[in-house]
Parts: C-alpha cells; sequence; structure tokens
C-alpha cells in the first residue's frame, strides 16, 4: 500500500474534511477565548509585580551621567531612552514578562560591549543580554531596572569555510539569515527552530537552543566550536577556535552555553555547520494512540537511522488549535495523534526507497491510518508549518500561554498531559495541548486561557514540576529556566550541582551585575 | 571501473609485490632500529630526572599512617605498595614517562574515591587518577610520588535503555567491552580508538578522547549526558543525568570533560549511544599526494556524505612502519598516500552503492590508482589494524617516538611533516610518519628513534608548536596537554583562556592535589 502524495484537489478535499470532523466542544472552546481576547488589551504586567517575591538587588540607578557615559561608547543615536522606543525590549514574546528598564544599548563591536559591562561592573549596574527576544521562560527581558544590551546591531559573518564547514560571526545574526547564506556553500545550520526568523544565534547558544534538528546534530555542546565571551568585569575572554578538534586545556565555552547570559556576554561564535541534505522528505502520518506514536518512533529509527532528521509528534488538541486560529487544514484524516517525520540524505532515490519502505511497513501493520508525503518543497513548508505555528497559534489575539517543555522518559511521557487535562477539565476555555520531539524525549505541554489566571496556574504548579522530579526528568529541556523556574531548579538538579553552579556564579560575577533573577532563586 | 574485492590469492600476491617494493632505504632504516632496540633494556627514565625544571610541589608525604587510613577504606588488598606492583602504573603506555608513586589505590565504588580524596586533600596528599593508561601526554602516570587512584575495579554496567539509547557505567569499563555489551541492544559506542581494548571510559572523557568515529558522531562533549564526580574536597558531584536535553542551568558536566583528572575524579558516566550501523563498508584507497588526498575527501564528504564514518589517511611512511614492524601486508599497490574510508548504514545495498559509485569515480578521475573494499568483517578488520596499530608499530621493541597530535588547516596540514622530517634528515634511524583524521584536521606525526634522544628532540621542539601557533591551530587535538605540553599550552589558548582555565582550577580544587604538573606549567 503506498501512500498518495498531496495533490491540491485531495488537499482541498481533506481540509473541508478537517474543519468539519473538529470536535465540537474544542471548537467552541477556542471561539469562545478568541471573542474573548479581541476584548482584551495588549497589557502585560509587571514581572515584578506579578512576582512581588523577587526583591530588586542593591544595584545602583541609572543617572545622566552613566548615560552621558553610555552616549560616549556608542553614540547617542545607539542609546535608546525614549520609554515607547524602549517598551518592546521590556516585554518578552510570549507576553509573559515586563521589566522596566529604561535604557537600551545597541552595540556593534566586542570592544563596545567590553566597554559598557566594564563601567556597569565598576557601577554596580545591573544589564540584561538580549538577542531576538524570541526566549521562552523570560530570560531576555529585565525584571526590574536591568539595562538591556541587545546585540541587534552585531549582525557581521565573519567567515565560511567550504572545506571544514566552520562558519564565524557575531552573536547577533539571526538564525535564519545564517542558513540562507551557508546554502550556497553547501552547508547548512545545526539548529532549526520555530523562532528562526528572529532568534540570533548568540541567543541560541545562551540558551543551548534545541530545536527540531537535535536528533540529527545533537547539542550546541558539540558543533559550538568556539566563542568570544565579554565577562562580567568587561574582559574579553577570547575562546574563538574555529578548530573541529582542540583539546588543550579546559573547554571554557562550554561553560557559557545554556548559561543564559549570567556568566558572560556572548559576542562572536564559531560553529560547525554539517553538509547540507541534497534531498529532504517529509512525512505527516496519523495513528490511534500516543503508545502507536512510540511504535513507530522505534520502526522509524530502525527504517531510516541515518536519514532520519526530526520525528515530532503533535496531539489531535495541538492541531486543533493550529487549524481554528491560523486557519491551517489538515491534509489528512483527523487522527487522535499525529506524526511529522523528515529524512536528509544525500541521494534522493535511496532517501524515498527507506521512506516509502517504512510508510508501507506502517500501513501494513495497521499503525498508521492515513499519511502523507510531501510532493515538493511548498508542501514540505507547508506540513512543516502545521508543527512550528503551534506555539503562535496557542497565543494568537493575546491568549496567555502557561509552557512547559519537558523531558521526560518517554514510558511516561504523553501521561502528564492527560493528568493536566484532568487538572484543569472543570476551567471553560483552558486548553491543553502535548506536542513536542518524540527523538529527544522532549514534550512541550501548553494550556492556553484567555488571560492570565492564577487559579490555573496553582492547579498546573508545581504539579507538573513534581510529576516530573518523580519521574528524574528535566522540567526545563531546552528552553531554559529563566525567570519561571528558578524555584524549581532542584527538581531536576542535585544540591550538590547548584552549590557548584553558584559558586561558578560567584567566582565569574562576583557583583552578580549579568542578567539577574534569572536561574538562581537568589 | 569497478574495484577487485580482496580475495585470498590476490592477497597473497598483493602482499607480496608489498613487500618487495617498499623504498631500500626506508626498509634499511627500520632494520637497523629494530636491531638496536633489541639490545635496549626497559629502562625509561624518570621524568623528574628528564625534566628537571619540575619540581616537586609542597604536598605531603606519605606516611604509615596514611597508609593504614587507606587499608581501612578500602582493606589492604585494594592498596598496592609493592614496588614491583606499583611500577606498572608508573610508566606510561608509550614509555616516555615515569613516576615514582609508593601506592596505588584501588577502590570500587564512589563512595570509597570520595573518602580517599577528601582524606588526601585534607593532608596535602597529591594523587594522580588513572585509568586505562593508554594516554599518550603522561597524563595519567605521576611525575613524582603523587599517590595513583585506579579506576580498574569500577567497572560496573548501571543500565542500558534500548529505546533512547542511553548507557550508564563506573567510570572504569573498558570501552571496548562497553560496545560488546551494546551491541546486543542494536547499539554503538560513540567513539572508537585504537587503544580500545584497555582504555577506560572514565579516561576518555577525562582526555576528552577523539578517534576514528569522531567525523560520525561527534565529540563527548555531545554525546556524554551526565557524569558523577569527586571533587577534590571529596564531594561527590551528581550530574549523572540520562536525560538526552537538560536545560537546567550550567552543564557543569562540562568542565571536566578534557580536564585530565585535574578538576575532578570521574566516577559514573551516562552516554549516549547511536542506532549500531547493520552496513559497515571499509575501503582503502592508493593515491599520488596530498592533494589528491584532499580531493578526495571532498568528494567523498559529497557522495558518502550522512553514511561516512571515518575517513583516515597515512603517508607511505607510515604504512612502511606497520609492513616491517609488524608484518602486516599492503593489499593495494605501494603508493605514496592512502586512505581509509569507512561507510556506517542501515541499509547494506544503499550503502555499497554509494560506496561503489564513489570509488569508480575517483578510479575514473585517475584520483585513485589501486584501491579494495573489503568483503567481509574479518578483511574489514584487516583494513584498520593497517590504521590502528600505528602507534604500536612505532613504539615495537622500546623505540621511543616522538608524537605529535595537531590541528591544522588542511590547506597547510601535511606540509608540516615535510618540513620536519627535512629537518631530521641528517640523523640516522630517525624516522617521520605523517597519519591521521583528515575528516577532522587531525595531523598525528610521529617522530621515532631508537632511543630518546634530547638533540633530536631539540629539532622538533620547540619548531612543531611554534609552526601550528603560526596557523593557528592546536598543540593537542586530542591527546590533551599531560605533561608532555603543558609549556606549550599558550600556542593555541589565548591569555585570557589561561588566566580563567588557572581561576577554574584555583577554585575546584585549591590545594592542587588532583594530577599537578599536568596541563600548567605552575
Amino acid at each position: 500500500m503506498r501512500v498518495p502524495l498531496l495533490r491540491p484537489s485531495l488537499l482541498t478535499e481533506r481540509l473541508s474534511f478537517a474543519r468539519r470532523s473538529l470536535p465540537l466542544t474544542i471548537r467552541k472552546g477556542i471561539s469562545q477565548s478568541r471573542k474573548q481576547y479581541r476584548a482584551l488589551s495588549p497589557f502585560v504586567e509587571l514581572t515584578s509585580v506579578r512576582h512581588p517575591e523577587i526583591k530588586r538587588g542593591s544595584y545602583s540607578r541609572l543617572t545622566d551621567k552613566d548615560l552621558s557615559v553610555f552616549e560616549s561608547i556608542l553614540t547617542a543615536n545607539r542609546c535608546i531612552s525614549d520609554p515607547t522606543d524602549v517598551e518592546p525590549y521590556n516585554v518578552d514574546w510570549m507576553k509573559s514578562y515586563r521589566g522596566s528598564s529604561s535604557l537600551v544599548l545597541l552595540p556593534k563591536t566586542t570592544d563596545e560591549v567590553s566597554q559598557i559591562v566594564k563601567y556597569c561592573n565598576e557601577r554596580c549596574l545591573a544589564i540584561v543580554p538580549q538577542g531576538g527576544n524570541t526566549g521562552l521562560v523570560g530570560g531576555s527581558v529585565p525584571v526590574f531596572d536591568e539595562i538591556i544590551i541587545s546585540t541587534r546591531l552585531m549582525n557581521e559573518i565573519i567567515s565560511i569555510d567550504d572545506v571544514s564547514g566552520i562558519l564565524v560571526c557575531q552573536a547577533g545574526c539571526i538564525l535564519e539569515q545564517l542558513d540562507r547564506y551557508i546554502e550556497g556553500h553547501h552547508l547548512t545550520m545545526p539548529l532549526d527552530l520555530g523562532a528562526k526568523g528572529s532568534c540570533h544565534i548568540g541567543g541560541n547558544i545562551a540558551t543551548n537552543a534545541g530545536g527540531i534538528r537535535y536528533l540529527r546534530y545533537g547539542s550546541l555542546h558539540g558543533s559550538v566550536l568556539g566563542l568570544e565571551v565579554v565577562l562580567a568585569n568587561g574582559k574579553i575572554l577570547d575562546c574563538l577556535s574555529s578548530l573541529r578538534k582542540d583539546n588543550t586545556g579546559y573547554d571554557l565555552k562550554q561553560l557559557f552555553i545554556g548559561s543564559e547570559g549570567t556568566l558572560g556576554f556572548i559576542t562572536k561564535v564559531a560553529i560547525a555547520c554539517p553538509q547540507r541534505p541534497s534531498s529532504v522528505n517529509v512525512a505527516l502520518v496519523g495513528c490511534q494512540s500516543f503508545a502507536d506514536v512510540l511504535t513507530i518512533f522505534k520502526m522509524t529509527k530502525k527504517k531510516l537511522a541515518e536519514i532520519l532528521s526530526a520525528f515530532e509528534f503533535m496531539d489531535t488538541e495541538t492541531m486543533t488549535s493550529v487549524f481554528v486560529n491560523l486557519g491551517l487544514t489538515c491534509p489528512i484524516t483527523d487522527s487522535p495523534f499525529y506524526v511529522l517525520m523528515e529524512t536528509s540524505g544525500s541521494n534522493g532515490n535511496h532517501d524515498e526507497e527507506k521512506l516509502n519502505d517504512l510508510i508501507e511497513e506502517l500501513m501494513t501493520t495497521g499503525l498508521v491510518q492515513d499519511g502523507t508525503i510531501a510532493a515538493d518543497l511548498t508542501q514540505i513548508k507547508y506540513l512543516w508549518s502545521l508543527r512550528e505555528r503551534v506555539a503562535e497559534s496557542m497565543v494568537k489575539d493575546g491568549t496567555y500561554c502557561y509552557k512547559y517543555d519537558l523531558s521526560l522518559d518517554l514510558s511516561v511521557f504523553y501521561d502528564l498531559v492527560l493528568e493536566v487535562r484532568k487538572r484543569v477539565s472543570h476551567i471553560p476555555h483552558a486548553f491543553v495541548v502535548g506536542y513536542g520531539h518524540v527523538g529527544d524525549s522532549n514534550l512541550h505541554l501548553n494550556v492556553s486561557s484567555p488571560e492570565f489566571d492564577p487559579h490555573i496556574l496553582s492547579l498546573i504548579e508545581p504539579f507538573v514540576f513534581d510529576y516530573v522530579a518523580s519521574v528524574s526528568g528535566s522540567v526545563s529541556a531546552e528552553h531554559g529556566i529563566g525567570i519561571h523556574k528558578p524555584m524549581y531548579l532542584r527538581h531536576s538538579k542535585s544540591e550538590s550541582a547548584v552549590s557548584l553552579m553558584k559558586l561558578m556564579k560567584q567566582t565569574l560575577d562576583p557583583h552578580a551585575i549579568l542578567n539577574p533573577y534569572k536561574i538562581f532563586t537568589s
């Protein structure tokens, strides 16, 4: 049995089918939410008001003299202090956190960052490094009046080596633009994520971003070859090696990967880029249960092995959110669970043969009832949009989203979604979805409601984090700790690890000026 | 044109041809060396005598009371103090370094290591952690009287997860035994190296070992998911996460990967193991110049892409060493350069088609004059032995070997071998070979002579390190710094990096009891 390719006529037919077949209760819930958030203002409560337990550290307050110093380093037009212009930098992309900074600095060079940070350290002025501001735990926005240093103007590509595949660039380069640039060199970026159109590579590294190709290309701890970092005292740490192998002493750059801007300010990056695959296939299949998703995963790993580059799952609620809120349509029969798989390889015929064999086996065994393989780039992009635009669909028109990014053993992976759904089942318009990177045991659990509601929060937290700790999972698989989870750090880290983390922080940033209130509770 | 498979009759014929065709001068040099080292005693000079510039730190001296404390922790039979029994632990595998320790401790558990290290820290007794003692820079043997703590009895496999592929084990497990164990779970270790039969996984991680599959599976910084480490104060740092993704705070374990036992004692390991390939092919081809090796590499990367798992080169002198010293024979026509390439994939037919296409193209273009694809596992092992046994061949019968493990841009990669060969050309029996991991820009440059000769050393060092620094390479790609290269650390690391490395060392090991004299000059 072969899976039919996606043809326009079929697509239209299926889409209308998909629309018709949405469970009525779910459609109603979402429609109600949409009506409500039209009426909501875009107001985002100050983090310091929403979290009164967080107290401002004993940092200096910004003075006119400070501003004139920064203007002397950067010129006035790269020091933003008009409140209206500063505001977008104060609020995170999810509209969950809002700081009250009155100054955004836009350096272009490492030396400028160094001068700024050195001055702030001497003056005991707190700072928050900010990249594309696409983080999901409030790590890149201020909590109080921290000065925002943005990498927006640090976007120079320094070098690319065709043979070794090593890219060197400034921290403010946008991920998607880098990928487009190196495409001409037959290379691809070793990470890819929904926010690629605006996230900065420096922010990706500070967050240790995972994303949809982690399964294939692994962690940034492996891909990042070198970093240049401005330390809290303003000194420039040059670890910008662009060698695939270098065992000369401690691999210091690793400390900054995933440190969320609390140990240093990343200014330059050297990263190993793999060969760009000449053949990419994407398939979407539907199945009946999460147990079937796991069986499909095992079979897929075996059959696709080295060409498997993504294995994502979405539950039917996730897809409903995308369909209703973004107007996307389902190219296959509605199913309780969906799997999106991608292959990337060097020989189109071989890859298609492997993928077709797999899909045939999945349908023959009855694990999959319907599925489609994208026939061209447009269809590939369309199938991916069903997965990549989930985050966007969950906050459409100002809806508030409680987001959880968890690592869990696959044997208990989806149980948590069911548990949370049960806990909020009596709340009107609370909508629970589960999706994520099954290949990396990484679950994204999202709960949306028309606006932030402490009662809903109390039903979810600390329940979710306690559950994760009880099965030795991680309370943050890829998003980081930020301001969202410091109180749950010990759910996933031993006391000995937290002590050593604090020792590292004290050693590298004794005045704690770098991104305060993040990662640690105090 | 198809490459003939290796058949026994052809093999015999080719081997005799290979033997006949060895350049006379090279054969003569090697024969002379072999005669000489038969006459040499196995005596290895004390490192403290050979390097009088290294002064013993102000550590305590071992007393009978100390010994009785260790015996109370471990029982007497796991405290080796008989000089004859201690001696093998004092000398490194390369027979380049010899310490004068009088005590070897053999803990079995983390708790025992913790008690020992805590006591040593309080008493200011220096210690050296030792795994399989297969390191190549003297990192795992004492310089003076440091107490040796061996992981030999810490060899328990704790768990293996079939679905996620995550292995958890004690640090003293032997790499090859782990690979055999997980073979039954359709998994493979993400690293492989010549010393696999005796090296310990803890030592691999402490060294950040690279090896022949680095090209495919990348760095241990990506594969190692968790570590348990005993810190200098005896406290147990639990970072033994076995999750593929965990972004909860700083990734502390990274600090210990490649720290050569100077920051902590690794006791347990969690490592992600990839799917074991069901199809492995190995080909050996000969070519005329190193420029051709590079062209072949570019074509191979493009054609084999995701199934390429190794790309190694050996010059004719390297192969001569293996043939003459180990009695191995060449299955293809003698060539100035040889390339050994390996594919690992999930579909034998696809892999063979890709490899055959490549070899055909290489021969059609005239880049390759002769080559062979191994027909079965025995032949695969044989072809690999030509590469893996180079290190052994260079120290056969006590010959001294000056070993260099360098990262260099491919454009200047082999020039260094030619330069060094020129510099020692007037020294009888000095023999220079170049081989290594072209795919990772990692050159192994070896010079052998019948015995250690300071004059030869002065011709090679600091020349080699200066050359590497002048082209922004690394003076240690994968072997580490150990006792061999502390004075050249700054050839590959910036002053800012060395300062921060020292700060890390002082912070984590204030009494400097862990593996002193290694990495840093003071």
